[in-house]
């Protein structure tokens, strides 16, 4: 059966524009926001608008034989989105409808393709809240969040996006529906499918609908920020707030390289002194007095551990400012070329260590290194400065990555924290899990994906 | 190969006092407390004390094609861990080490014969807390807990077993050693294979070894009781304390056929006068103020509902009198006959109808039903009384036992939010995941255990 004839099939399924052949525009489908995953030439880019769309390209594929990379908006940081040679993309951003939102029982029911921030801005109308808010959440998808189980700010105080899931609609490889979870707060009626297809990056189905737990709003948040001349004092300061059982709404982590690229875009000095090694930023939304209370317990404890500037506030715009400086990075360091942020997640009390282990590493490549990360889950977010010209530069930045992965193992830690295994980390999962945990992954895959249809060599090889 | 030969191997490896055989004794290990379900004649009931021993008994009973149920306390109620016959039940009551507490990481690791109890005092110590609090937690096990995906009364507010569970350790069915999971509270590092396994009965691997994630210690608990004088209006003030977004640490309620036999049992009346027909209780552990703040909300709420009585207290000691109303509901219902508890959970605007649904079943089958659960999740426990030596009662509570799960499924709810499916609700299970779920889960079922060594034919048969 020949590749046109598949074409030919899926435009009678879906209709003439929504599959994409012309690699001109095909291109724009093919990777996502990470740059050393490799890419591959899709034969066809589909969109369908429905189920049953979906369905109808699963079982095309099937037919054929030929792969099916799912994806979302693309802003995934793993090339677990990136297509490959030969490949249908199968995009899923026109399945974009809220379905529900049930208030009544704290939860709403979602398509793929709706956006992050459409979603919370839509809830949050019924005074309610989904907590996953990736920094990508003013364009990213849901279906992209639920299939790499996505994180963001909010993990410290309510958890990832699979803490958010009740249920889910997924396409199954010979295109059947699977329903799977509940409408209802607990339940055990079988195995955990739904956290099964949550973060397993489109290689084991397609996720067409989720049914997602929302929280009451939050009262606006207090904003508090210290400063340190060290790394290590911040580092203590974060193991402490563990220790002490604090736990903020937002607790975040900049060094110095941070500090200095977001002093230089903004144009301004963030008051933590020309020695500043470390930012502590944090935000409690218990609002009132239990904010403050929060806050002034975080003061004490970053003023015990030796900061230099430790300030709080609850003023609304001011605290965005404070915030600014953390959300700014990525494109400050664009001034100093382009970047390749890494993801590395560690246990609370080894943050200072995997930054001295950066440091280390810049130091060793020539390239600069920022660490930005949620210093209250450990999760790090390393970032290399490379010239986009420089085939040298690039391969140094390749080498650091990689080196600031194996300093995340050695402390205990996971290879990726939110962003996903992908394209790029393959290996990298293997050395984690080991030779069984890799077993148990193929013959789970195999018994629900035995063509190899969906998102093959992605996350794993089998 | 025979039977004697099996028992030999495990004598060899295991040591003669850890390899049982004698029924009188093995009987002891042979069944949980749920009366319905069916219970075998095991082969032999061993006690490992350590995972080489786990690997060994599973290893020799694959060579020998013998099943194998393993089990904890055994105070299941879904006959999860009932023998089958011939199978050697595998008992993990002596690996029952607390390994470490990490207190800087807010983490534990444990084996899973240790004590919901005392592991929860073992935490304490550090300031932290284990939140899942399964009635049995003074003599359940972790293991069974995690097996089971155990809830109970702190559900409201933390979650269930798998909402704590970062890691595990599992020999799987080649007797190989599984380590899943991490020690950071984030990662995506493949498949949540720990969340598959949390909640899976026994049927994929047998967990050796769980990390877990501790929260801070609440506050002591503050304590608020409504009384109703009917069921319609406590239902609206529990679909009101959820639409209203208040999060208690706890939120129960109890029916008049419950709260009637406490005080029959308590030899008190509970100050909600004769027409009471529902009881709310409910904690906060938010402490001062706040508490405050969280009850008085409440009760604005209850009174808003008709409530007829409504009382707060910060007083611990006044508050267990209050709770121990809700606790002593099955030894009271003891004093009529045994019990026979059922599990359903509804989404939490549906409680008032499960509760008139079950006063139906009631005068149907002629039995009493006492309704007692977390109405904060909307999970029910309908208690059935029958006679222990009636058999027409006793087929009566069978019928009143499926009834009651029809009503639940008719609410949108789930046929059982905490207790699991074990052996007594196959035929329910697979109503609710339709063929496609059950598929699923045969698929997942048979890559991971291809003899369909473990817990055959509980949760569903293949």
């Amino acid at each position: 059966m020949s590749n046109d004839a598949l074409v030919t099939r899926l435009r009678e399924h879906l209709g003439k524009a929504a599959v994409l052949t012309d690699s001109d525009v095909t291109d724009a489908y093919s990777r996502d926001m990470m740059p050393l995953a490799p890419v591959g030439k899709p034969l066809a880019v589909v969109l369908p608008s429905d189920v049953e769309g979906v369905q109808a390209v699963v079982k095309a594929c099937a037919e054929f034989e030929v792969p099916i990379v799912p994806r979302g908006a693309g802003s995934g940081l793993s090339g677990a989105a990136n297509a490959i040679d030969g490949c249908v993309v199968l995009v899923l951003t026109k399945l974009d409808q809220i379905v529900e939102i049930d208030a009544g029982n704290r939860l709403a029911v979602v398509q793929p393709g709706v956006v992050n921030l459409d979603f919370r801005n839509a809830v949050e109308k019924h005074g309610l809240f989904y907590p996953p808010d990736p920094s990508s959440y003013d364009w990213c998808t849901l279906g992209g969040n639920l299939s790499t189980n996505a994180g963001g700010l909010c993990c410290v105080k309510y958890g990832v996006t699979t803490d958010s899931v009740l249920g889910l609609e997924v396409v199954l490889a010979d295109g059947s529906i699977l329903k799977t979870g509940r409408r209802t707060v607990k339940g055990v009626a079988g195995y955990d499918l739904a956290r099964l297809f949550v973060g397993s990056e489109g290689t084991l189905g397609v996720i067409t609908q989720a049914t997602v737990a929302l929280k009451p709003l939050p009262q606006a948040p207090s904003t508090f920020v210290a400063g340190f001349s060290s790394t290590e004092a911040a580092g203590e300061a974060v193991a402490r707030v563990v220790r002490e059982g604090l736990v903020p709404s937002l607790l975040e982590i900049m060094d110095a390289t941070s500090i200095k690229a977001a002093e230089a875009y903004l144009k301004t000095d963030l008051g933590a002194g020309s020695d500043c090694k470390a930012l502590l930023l944090a935000q409690s939304d218990s609002g009132g007095e239990v904010a403050r209370r929060e806050l002034a317990a975080l003061e004490q404890i970053c003023v015990d551990c030796g900061a230099d500037l430790a300030y709080a506030t609850d003023d609304l715009e001011e605290g965005k400012m404070l915030l600014q400086a953390r959300r700014v990075v990525l494109s400050a360091l664009e001034l100093y070329g382009v970047w390749l942020t890494d993801d590395v997640c560690v246990p609370r009390t080894r943050i200072a260590e995997l930054i001295a282990g950066c440091e280390r590493i810049s130091e060793e490549v020539g390239l600069r290194i920022a660490v930005v990360g949620h210093a209250g889950d450990g999760n790090m977010h390393p970032t290399i400065v490379y010239s986009p010209d420089s085939e040298d530069e690039f391969a140094r930045a390749q080498k650091a990555f990689d080196a600031i992965l194996e300093v995340g193992l050695s402390l205990g830690g996971t290879v990726t924290g939110e962003h996903g295994v992908g394209k790029i980390k393959r290996e990298w999962l293997a050395r984690e899990i080991g030779e069984v945990g890799l077993r148990v992954h193929r013959q789970i895959k195999q018994a629900l994906d035995p063509q190899n249809l969906f998102n093959p060599g992605s996350m794993f090889s089998l």
